[in-house]
């Protein structure tokens, strides 16, 4: 897909030259940036503030799949999962640093989308791109990308502030991520099985977009802030509901119960469940990519956490540590265990 | 050289199960770290400093070849060029996020290995080792490493801030590092040409470490502040000398001279030359990877700054912008240009 001869390889440009031609789109919000890209590190003032640091890489073949996911999509998911991370711990993204290895098959015009999808991410969040390496890969595009944010110490939410009777809350609906991959694999199957029949991804854009561009929930933490309540603990979901809430309940030495027909599933989602003929409940169980934040909240704050529309109870926590489970719609229980996405296991 | 199959395959770990394996090696030595690794991100409290943030990516085959770099002098290496970018900044490192993604080849004792020298250097260094992210790769080892340090506002030295008649100075001796990557490639030659014999890398220590483990310059920057100056402008030799002093130049705006007789270079650099006929200056001004510091400073504190053993005068800023020059032996002048090392045109 980047074999055009018209267009501009990386050789005749140069490291150097490429980040000039990046840096011209960089657009910095923040007055906390003292310095952004042009010296050995960048400079933040954080002023009284904590920092929150985190890190997420991606690898072509593992994280995605070139021959559906669009660069500048790829771009501001890359973006979105970091600050999914500063959300999740009731941070304020302010700050990137992106670095990217790129084999010889990649044109700056390639580049350039990439970059358009980092740089539309950054503009829609506030956030400023300061820094970071660009350099040449044997095979493939690895992006790796660090997330800085800030927040007062008493805003942080962790892992492990969860307390027995605790609410059990989910942001949006989930497994619409791991539907949307699903699809997108059976039209790449179909696609490579016939290069005739092109993909057939008609009524389902939801899940796509669930799936290729996702938004962290930068609305539910100002809400949260707005209405002056803060979770006990909270995580994002990116390996999937019952990973999460195994980690939630291990940091905060913890059960759970959760009730599966609680938990908000799309109607997309169920559909392509249908199709697929897999279930919708295990795929939003343990679907990834999701970018939900999963929390608990004290029951006292049921009243203002109920305010917002986006955000649903779907159990609560036991004061037994490692007894977690979920309860079917036969009001049976079943052990919830650790099924989410493992790099090393696929 | 990891088929070994007694060794223990990451599939059989698991991302978690890693994550859990590599977290008890770590030791934090820092009162500002609030949350190291464990959650959705790490936690800092920087107090009233700047941060400062740099990052550097390196890929297998294009930074490294893993047929002469043992994978602990890889490891150390890593964070030792970030820490350098820290130090070139005048800055204190404080903490690091460390990003790998691996093919299926390399077995839980590879990584034990590398991460036995970031937990070196890290040691050594006094740098807090407080997140990153685990992932495989369809081919080869990729490694993404942020460095976090802080400093005062008014300690920070920045490229931009060289003055006509300011002296150049750099640290150690260059040359170096480029000099032991060719005697490490020309034995890897030889090898693969006649297996039989074996590498002679024999009273070449010297050479072999500055380009195996390098040691970013810390003790120059302890030396500057405990004799109270700092350097008008500042960066570390990555891609080479020649590269370095235009950087600074082109943000002071101001132009060089350099004495290539004054650059500091190692005897064994110059046998190392003579070895492979060609020049030690060249290898001194175009060779990358040195981790040396090339800074500027105000005449008046020359002499604070000779009180420095391993701190060499090497020229003077000029006022005229882009007018870069060294002189040789003849007293010759030649324009300086940007032939370091870039990772597109090789």
């Amino acid at each position: 897909m980047f074999e055009n001869s018209e267009k501009t390889t990386l050789e005749s440009l140069g490291e150097f030259g490429l980040i000039e031609h990046l840096k011209k789109h960089v657009v910095l919000h923040h007055p906390e940036t003292i310095m952004g890209i042009g010296d050995d590190g960048a400079v933040i003032q954080p002023e009284n503030k904590q920092v929150i640091i985190t890190t997420d890489m991606l690898t072509e073949g593992i994280h995605f799949d070139l021959r559906y996911v669009p660069l500048k999509h790829l771009g501001y998911k890359a973006v979105a999962v970091n600050l999914s991370d500063i959300y999740a711990m009731n941070g304020k993204p302010t700050h990137i640093t992106v670095s990217i290895a790129v084999s010889s098959k990649y044109t700056l015009e390639a580049i350039e989308e990439l970059y358009s999808g980092i740089n539309l991410a950054c503009s829609n969040y506030k956030v400023d791109l300061i820094g970071g390496d660009t350099t040449s890969s044997m095979s493939g595009l690895t992006i790796s990308i660090t997330a800085v944010g800030i927040a007062n110490p008493d805003e942080i939410v962790y892992r492990n502030g969860a307390k027995k009777g605790d609410l059990i809350c989910v942001t949006g609906n989930l497994g619409a991520a791991y539907a949307g991959l699903q699809l997108l694999e059976r039209e790449k199957q179909i696609f490579l099985e016939n290069t005739s029949i092109q993909p057939d991804l008609e009524g389902h854009d939801y899940i796509l977009e669930k799936q290729l561009k996702p938004e962290p929930r930068a609305d539910i933490i100002r809400q949260m802030k707005e209405l002056g309540f803060k979770p006990t603990a909270m995580i994002d979901i990116s390996d999937g509901l019952a990973s999460e809430i195994l980690h939630i309940c291990k940091a905060s030495v913890c059960g759970c119960r959760i009730d599966a027909e609680k938990i908000p599933i799309d109607q997309d989602t169920w559909n392509m469940a249908e199709e697929l003929n897999m279930s919708a409940i295990t795929m939003a169980l343990y679907g990834g990519e999701e970018y939900e934040l999963l929390m608990t909240i004290r029951q006292e704050d049921y009243e203002k956490a109920r305010m917002i529309a986006d955000l649903h109870v779907i159990g609560y926590i036991t004061d037994t540590p490692g007894a977690c489970y979920f309860i079917d719609s036969k009001n049976e229980l079943h052990p919830i265990t650790a099924s989410g996405w493992d790099h090393f296991s696929k």
